[in-house]
């Protein structure tokens, strides 16, 4: 991933924003896809995506089938090699065929799904194997005591001797010189050791080692019980070698079709991703984006949400549309909202090229050729850096080999340093980003740079929105300038209100 | 503690400072008095940590005694009641009465720190119980083979059957139907149970319990070998009832003392933190500050550096003289290292009120009746406030109730809003502190801030130097206003030459 994609998907908080989506996963694997999307960078790529998710969406009516046993096969088989499946991936393996058989029927009449599951069909032969797997192994890879005669017989045993020893233990217990030692009256079990616990005092009395001091009180192992125990132990070592060997000939029936399955499991992933972002999309009451060609000089975004605060339940929908200009300046009061409206665009373009539903009401975008983005810099001491120097390199990284069809995030482009100079900076690295091509979203308190906005061809200005009584509305009004408000945004901190009057009063003195 | 106090320890980064003076104390309770140190607040306390630290300075040369036995006896105590002080509780209490000797010996003339060990000298009785605890429990509290008869006489016994027990292993491993069954030769101890590694396959030729399974090796514990076995774990149990025992009684022995003898611990552990204070001033090559009363209008640093950039061998000393004033704007290059002086200044503030030595040629300071910040916003869609509303509300904290004597370090006062609003909000809020006899150190890139400094009665301006180039030379220039420089530092971090020389232009025309 580019330092510049690394940057935007950072400023715009990308990360919590495909854990929610994520959520909607049904199986670890599905699970994944979503946590690695990124956004592709090409239109058709863009569409399949777009059109796969939005044939997703009509089948969440379906009763679909159960996607939580998916697993990710190709690394189980590299990891366990040809008799090395261990039980929970031989139940998921044999899950994962049944599952591409229902899968397909279900996506029989949507291209888009049909088309992703065409390749690694399972065939009659896979069926075949999947049903002695199950007959074999149950949920949670337990294997049933069907698999195999010896299995059966040993479990049978097991029952016996387990019995056994139970009833060896109790009678010691109720052993007249025994009884009257014991710290509790019932016998416990150390890593599957059969203790009693005796007090220390009378440990003579219990024949048998001493296995753990907890204080007064010391854990021995029973030499009365010792013979029923070697027995219970010896047949659990019999029953996991036979349980091991029907794994291994299990495994070795699927081995010869490693390739296809790992791809149905992949694919599968795939469908329980696309799946995962409809839900979302649906939990957000989104809406399927139409993608625009690289370059396009369109952009139209209404109605749009901030997915993490509407979720919160706090959000203003934006409306923001282009239809020309390709450089916006963002300007209005402190705490209006101009990070989040930069942050809430960026989040539809991923969203739209990453294959999800685009929380607004509308959605028409083109496909952005690469995402750049600078957020408030990291400085401090330990970098070796200033503020200002800090966001001078977040520049540099943004800028480095920018191309028409880009999309840049500048957030208080010039940060941190003498105005005059941040205006200059700003002007010419918007002037720069203008000529070749690329479209920008930048805020700024800077006057002139508003003033740019108004002059320059191609640009325009946006501001967030305030009331009469000069509170916030988050609301955006492409065209308009907007004040900072920053004395009253102060004062709602708690500055002293002499200290905001005498401010007022210089303010108006100045300007 | 005081939100403004915990802004300026941020702000300063007082952790780190504290963290590298703690590595100089011997002792745990020592590195933790480092840790928690805090400014004092009034000139006496503040002089009396000098006075502490100075007189520990002239004990550095001699042969000092061991501190690292000193533990929080206190602590311990409470812990462990009349019976119950564990056997490194017990060595450290007893090398604490005889490191309370020896120190109250060696501060003899050195009244400062003679009197903080005063108090809880140890008498002629606690010396004698530290002689009887230390005949019976050595270093890492080994409870000796002396410390009673019966004791000595169960690890004779034990040895004995230690030996019982290796010899029946060994027979075990060479017996004819045992060994062709060994996976290793030798015997080896699952949680001090003895076993032998044993084939799977053959298992059934070792009579014995099956401890745990490793693939096809079963660890069985041998039969043959269970009694010797039991006769070692029984008497390891006597053992450490023997042991505890003796603890017990020795931990009476004490407890009639605990006051006294919890006391003489903390007044050591100060001791040691002074010792840790000085010692990490000689390593510093730091001198002891002058005091100056609250309030008084003198204030000089000479050859200031910061405490951490001499660790790491990058820092220009500072010379910073007030005779008057009391607001300092400071101006100068992005980068320049504005924050940094101010930060050199909040170190060397607290090191001389909480006993630690200056890392300057010569320091003469006032003590401040509370320390207050403002650092760099800590903003986000998260916390749900833009960067200046944070730092509107940072401020806020800072001015809260500033009184007469109070210092404020503030660093970008109004950043992150429409300049012309951010300074006069800066203004305001310089002529507040100035009003109200504080001290103040502001930095900033404002034009109208470095004019306010120049007219106004009280306050004076400090540039970060540049030199012919316009590179930072790191000094400071008391007197003098800075200048940014900004479009050299972006260009420096490698913004597009051409992006920079527009900007050049455009300031040019501008200014």
């Amino acid at each position: 991933m580019s330092p510049a994609l690394r940057a935007f998907l950072d400023f715009v908080e990308w990360r919590p924003v495909v854990e929610a989506a994520a959520r909607h996963a049904s199986s670890a694997p599905g699970r994944e896809r979503v946590l690695a999307l990124c956004p592709a960078p090409e239109l058709a790529e863009a569409r399949l995506r777009q059109a796969r998710t939005e044939a997703a969406r009509t089948l969440l009516a379906a009763d679909l089938p159960d996607f939580a046993p998916l697993c990710d096969l190709g690394a189980a088989f590299a990891r366990g090699g040809e008799e090395g499946l261990g039980r929970r991936e031989l139940y998921a393996a044999a899950r994962t065929v049944l599952l591409g058989r229902d899968a397909r029927d279900l996506c029989a009449g949507l291209p888009p799904l049909a088309q992703l599951l065409a390749g690694p069909a399972p065939d009659a032969g896979d069926l075949e194997a999947a049903g002695e797997v199950l007959n074999k192994i149950g949920p949670h890879g337990v294997v049933l005591d069907g698999a195999s005669d010896r299995l059966a017989e040993l479990r049978r045993a097991l029952g016996a001797a387990r019995a056994a020893l139970a009833e060896a233990l109790r009678r010691v217990c109720y052993d007249p010189r025994v009884a009257p030692a014991l710290a509790e009256r019932s016998p416990v079990s150390l890593r599957g050791q059969p203790c009693l616990k005796v007090r220390a005092g009378e440990v003579r009395r219990v024949p048998g080692p001493i296995v753990q001091q907890e204080r007064d009180v010391l854990w021995v192992e029973p030499d009365a019980a010792r013979a029923a125990y070697n027995q219970v132990r010896h047949l659990e070592v019999d029953e996991r070698a036979e349980e091991a060997r029907i794994c291994r000939q299990l495994s070795t029936l699927l081995w010869p079709r490693r390739e296809e399955l790992s791809a149905l499991a992949d694919a599968l992933a795939f469908l329980d991703a696309h799946l995962a972002l409809a839900r979302y999309g649906e939990a957000l009451e989104a809406t399927a984006p139409e993608l625009l060609e690289p370059g396009a000089r369109r952009l139209s975004l209404r109605g749009l949400r901030h997915p993490l605060l509407v979720a919160e339940g706090r959000c203003v929908p934006l409306d923001l549309e282009l239809n020309g200009p390709r450089t916006v300046v963002v300007s209005g009061p402190n705490g209006g909202g101009k990070s989040a409206c930069l942050k809430a665009v960026g989040l539809a373009v991923l969203l739209a090229q990453a294959g999800g539903l685009v929380p607004a009401r509308a959605a028409s975008l083109p496909v952005f050729a690469s995402l750049r983005a600078v957020g408030p810099p990291r400085a401090g001491l330990e970098e070796g850096r200033s503020t200002f120097q800090a966001h001078a390199a977040d520049l540099a990284v943004a800028l480095e080999g920018v191309e028409p069809g880009a999309l840049l995030l500048l957030d208080e482009v010039g940060t941190g340093t003498d105005p005059t100079e941040a205006a200059a900076l700003g002007q010419a690295v918007l002037e720069h980003v203008l000529a070749r091509g690329a479209t920008v979203l930048a805020t700024t308190h800077l006057a002139s740079l508003k003033g740019f906005a108004e002059r320059a061809e191609g640009a325009v200005n946006a501001a967030m929105g305030v009331d009469a009584a000069g509170r916030p509305t988050f609301a955006l009004r492409v065209g308009e300038r907007g004040g900072s408000h920053a004395l009253d945004a102060a004062e709602a901190q708690g500055l002293p209100p002499s200290v905001c009057a005498r401010a007022r009063a210089l303010h108006a003195g100045e300007s």
